[in-house]
């Protein structure tokens, strides 16, 4: 690929326009704000207390999210089902964990058709309970299991403090809901929609996450155990991207869902939940973008390239446009990443033909993430080629690069799968970058003091107490027990707060 | 295409399993609620008021109608986007005719985590008041305009009386709210979207319907006035299927949506919303379905085809579901339909290898609405042939059917593609044999008597007072005042209550 520069292709920051993007250094909670404001992702709800509007370019994203993980949900044998977004008050106190777990943040409907309700309903703020009533009239033997559905709605947790899309209110979410003969069958299930959802994240969001077990103090209300992926931000926090829960016979017993077992006994059901959010944009984001704005993999873009005319007259405006309408049907003709059985995405383009200056324009697109931008003028039409420039500088392509139009066409989705690629193994580098092992407190102290935080693999004694402890002096979690081969090989040590003995090493971080 | 009895594939009726759907003719909404339930579709949530459980099958059918509606959506311009389920008492009063209609139908939020809400929130009834208040902070000038978002989402109203899918206190829907410049343009937008909910109907659902534009006692409360497609049910009874409006500037000047047009001065925008909701089921069921349960066109069937093995030892077995394995994956990678930009459909094919009786599947996917199914045995396999059935007789195949296993994929994409047109065809016969043209009051009370229904073309003297009496007198409304090319042609006549001149003759039926 030649790179030519050409005249006629302005330099980067004319034209500015919208507001100013703070840098991650200066103040990064400032920095993610105002990159979703740019990127005119969502917006703060203002009149409903700590909800957003998700905006176009935002649910376009959450759409992307949508797609891919239902094709993968449809694969694994579930199915989507929808439940009432009301739930009888009662039904949340009928599990003891659960309704301590959630009674403080439900949202409450006490008035009805003009008339006070006998019993109020709550907003689902997850719906295990819900869900369980329903399983113990469908289910009756063996073989109406395992039962396997999804639900996607919206769900609303009344939180003091929200943060758009990693922490709203309503959000978005699915719900994967399950029942199981046997406890080993719900266990598989727990492990393959974790599988699912860590493969989502590193494959489709190019986000690298950590698999692991939470402990028994972070785990959802009402589970014997979660599992969850954990992703590192920017700032060295954690982000609780995904989790799938082993729920026991605990929603069985509270909801009498009995099923007879193929020896003819009676059994409650084994149940499994598993769920992601609206939440996956606020990781999306802080994971790859830069102080310039929004950077977003291919796999997730709602939009892939844009076009920019360039053109001094009238009779070049035309030539051009009928070259960029030209090169963005070629390209919206290409099928994106091998498309997954029952799933085809479609790549988009964009021809910017406003009456604004191109920097204006560059600029613009530059904040929406959008991953390739094409310049294309007179001169590049007389040289049958384009001028392009990806968004990050990588093995995908860097700086403006002259292509010849067929070129590029012919190896366009080889570069967004070599970019989706490379924002992979940037976001891998930046997480093994900060992952650290500690092993003396005071290095702890001095590794998480004032904001700061980071992956760090610490051993742990396995108490509630050591772990509270650490939470209290220094906010810092246990983000999770590490799956085999994630994280450090596990070897015993001495935990680093109480010098007990430690099986292994656990990852710590403080999280958002 | 040879017919020729084989003795291997058994005879209809065996193997009942499953509850009993009275006839059309015996008990019509008796009929409706079992085809729903034999078909699992739905059924009554009962723990929550007036709201029901959408079934696997039930949602399939809604993603089948969301994704194609959502590509034609995108196709003419429209962006998803997400607002607070949440809406501020306080809102839906700001429009006087807006609170007046929904007020007495709305759930109401008065506590939230664990407190008192100091004002109220209330669900979403409809988002025309919470829009437009964000549509006053995003729209500044012309060159915002038009702004054009849909949002797909669950939405409440405290409905007294309720049936599955024609009327549930939530139901889910998409609502399309779009910001113009101009009355014309917002004009051009309802008509346009009335165009795509026509086109939808007929061309997917396979429903005829009947555009018109409401009355000003049926329109929206808070449009200028309500554009809508009505179609007819088997008891005779409309179906009012979805709605176009043009809300004028009422909401612009209730949310003070201002901004300057292109001469410089300040005007309030022109809005349009537009919704089709999970309704849309209900009418699917009630214009193709029989008194053998659930009949779906293939462009609605979460499922296409079933092919059933038929066999006696477990030799045959094998052999015979390896070739239904193979005719699954040959069927699986055919496109249907012309895919639309943007959009691609699959071909869904089960094998039902459950140790059951073939005449307990064939029961079970006939009620389903499953539109072929495929018997395979070991004659068939010696023949290379396989034995089709089609849901209903039509000429796109009738009674058993043996062909070659190679025409018959070859011509399957086919065969579904004359089905889906005869059952719009037999639908559309069904609709002009009970069209009737009625010119005496007489003859009116005799139509509607009792529970008696049909799509009536009657003259109107076009004022409220005689809509109302005649609604009052025998329960029957103005569906619409057909669009040009609706119904018959408009002559001036006399209205068929009050005697007085009418411009032309008016839709009228019972309705759900």
């Amino acid at each position: 690929m030649a790179k030519k520069p050409s005249d006629e292709h302005e330099q980067e920051g004319g034209g500015k326009i919208g507001g100013k993007i703070a840098t991650r250094e200066a103040d990064y909670p400032q920095w993610y704000q105002d990159v979703i404001r740019e990127a005119e992702l969502a917006e703060p709800a203002k009149v409903v207390k700590g909800c957003m509007v998700i905006k176009p370019h935002g649910y376009a994203i959450w759409e992307k999210i949508q797609r891919d993980l239902d094709a993968r949900f449809k694969a694994t044998g579930h199915k989507n089902a929808y439940f009432p977004v009301l739930i009888p008050q009662s039904f949340i106190t009928k599990e003891a964990e659960h309704v301590e777990g959630f009674a403080p943040e439900l949202a409450v409907v006490t008035h009805a058709g003009g008339e006070k309700l006998e019993e109020p309903y709550v907003i689902r703020p997850t719906s295990e309970t819900i869900i369980g009533y329903y399983f113990s009239k469908w289910i009756e033997s063996y073989r109406d299991l395992p039962l396997l559905v999804n639900q996607w709605a919206n769900v609303m947790r009344w939180e003091k403090r929200t943060r758009m899309f990693l922490r709203t209110t309503e959000f978005l979410w699915q719900e994967g809901h399950t029942a199981h003969a046997t406890h080993e069958d719900g266990l598989a299930e727990v492990q393959r929609m974790l599988g699912v959802y860590g493969d989502f994240a590193e494959e489709v969001m190019a986000m690298p996450v950590i698999r692991g077990e939470k402990t028994a103090s972070e785990k959802f209300a009402g589970a014997l155990t979660s599992m969850c992926i954990e992703a590192l931000m920017q700032d060295g926090k954690a982000l609780q991207a995904g989790t799938s829960h082993d729920l026991g016979q605990n929603f069985g017993r509270a909801f009498d869902v009995q099923f007879q077992t193929e020896a003819g006994a009676l059994d409650y059901v084994w149940q499994t939940s598993w769920g992601v959010s609206t939440r996956l944009i606020g990781g999306l984001i802080m994971t790859h973008s830069d102080d310039a704005g929004l950077v977003l993999p291919p796999r997730m873009a709602p939009i892939h390239a844009v076009i920019v005319p360039i053109f001094r007259s009238e009779e070049e405006h035309a030539a051009v446009l009928v070259a960029a309408e030209r090169i963005k049907a070629a390209l919206s003709d290409l099928d994106i990443a091998p498309p997954r059985a029952r799933y085809r995405d479609f790549i988009e383009v964009v021809v910017d033909d406003r009456p604004i200056r191109p920097g204006a324009k560059f600029y613009e697109w530059e904040r929406r993430g959008v991953p390739v931008r094409i310049e294309l003028g007179p001169k590049d039409l007389a040289k049958g080629q384009v001028c392009v420039k990806m968004r990050v500088d990588t093995a995908a392509g860097s700086g403006k690069e002259f292509v010849s139009e067929a070129e590029f066409i012919a190896t366009f989705t080889a570069r967004l799968a070599t970019f989706q690629a490379e924002l992979l193994r940037l976001a891998r580098e930046r997480m093994r970058a900060r992952e650290v092992t500690l092993d003396t407190w005071d290095e702890f102290l001095a590794t998480f003091a004032g904001d700061k935080s980071t992956f760090a693999w610490c051993h742990w004694d396995g108490t509630a107490e050591t772990e509270a402890r650490i939470k209290e002096e220094t906010k810092v979690t246990i983000r999770c027990i590490p799956l085999p081969g994630q994280g450090p090989d596990p070897q015993p040590g001495v935990c680093i707060r109480s010098g007990r003995p430690s099986p292994r090493r656990v990852l710590m971080a403080k999280a958002y």
